[in-house]
């Protein structure tokens, strides 16, 4: 069966996105900080359609996350847009523009209704009102023999990770503190549900840490 | 000058110790799943007087951190025992026995004055009520040529770091979650003064990151 793989930044403080996320700031005040180690690498900036950029430790990391990805879960807040029911004069379709970067089909976890959205690329939106397991088979069956992401946010990856669904983790550790903002074990306990440190490569700007279900 | 070093265990949600400290449960409950990694360690057997034990990764990381320190300075809840104004009759003398393992001048930032307690083995408490700067100051000068260690706990940390005057952080981060306690970084906001990630060792159990002043 495929696994279901979450890759997600975090700071040192504990948290994956800062205070005030809104339209204007999709990662809160000072989440930006957590993911500018990834820009200057070439293979983002291949994935964003730019040239240039360097190779580091971190690039066979981010390779592997994007590797072998079949199918995609997130939450309404990462899909994003607005709380409530859906605008159906101006739809959202997400912060990716017209050609998303998954260039598969994403399953978002939502309660209200709406038929799926086709993006350029290969990306499809599909709204799933009926929890978490459910948007996880239906990923599954579209993944194939491959394996599904879980793309966060916060609140989607708890739910997963408190169910002991999530087969691999990997946090990007970022040496900053936010302060403030969506922690991404709140609420979560003790307990990792089996999922053991498996891996570590770090770079002055990052430390990836790989855990899997033993 | 000497440089302030400071250590400490935590979890990868963020905690230091677990809830509910208290003279059974000094290091909170759950919290002695942070320090799991360093009882193997020949190194940290030899501390404790006892024979026998293993050496890998981790082992320069805490001969290093040990190495070159001349004084100690330590927060009233990390010297223990009870809150509020010593007690005369059965004066706490710390957790460590009558052979503690500083065998050094250690100053303990406390509200209530008390008189300077001679240990065993050249352990020496010595009772500091006029605040951090002081007895960071006398601890150097007690340190000579060698540097200072900030033993804990959390607030003990969290207002030296504030301050800006943490030289040298060495994160011994673990694999599980805590889910409550105390947290490391609680009240400090966005900043690390200057602290920047410069090494990383890592063994299954635990991630050592060293961030020093740039």
């Amino acid at each position: 069966m495929s696994r279901l793989r979450f890759k997600i930044s975090m700071s040192l403080d504990g948290f994956v996105a800062g205070p005030s996320k809104d339209l204007e700031n999709p990662l809160g005040i000072g989440g930006l900080r957590l993911h500018e180690w990834v820009f200057p690498l070439t293979v983002w900036r291949l994935s964003q359609g730019l040239e240039g950029g360097e190779v580091n430790a971190s690039t066979p990391v981010v390779e592997e996350s994007t590797a072998n990805i079949g199918a995609t879960v997130m939450g309404r807040n990462m899909f994003g847009g607005y709380p409530g029911a859906w605008n159906t004069d101006q739809p959202w379709t997400g912060w990716w523009g017209d050609n998303p970067p998954f260039h598969h089909p994403v399953f978002v976890l939502t309660r209200y209704p709406r038929a799926p959205l086709a993006m350029e690329g290969g990306t499809t939106f599909n709204f799933v009102t009926d929890g978490i397991e459910s948007a996880l088979e239906q990923a599954r069956h579209a993944a194939g023999a491959q394996d599904v992401s879980l793309a966060g946010g916060a609140n989607a990856a708890q739910q997963y990770l408190q169910a002991g669904l999530v087969d691999e983790m990997e946090i990007n550790l970022v040496p900053v503190l936010l302060g403030s903002g969506e922690r991404l074990f709140d609420g979560l306990g003790d307990d990792l549900h089996g999922l053991k440190l498996v891996r570590t490569v770090a770079t002055p700007q990052v430390v990836h840490l790989k855990l899997t279900r033993t």
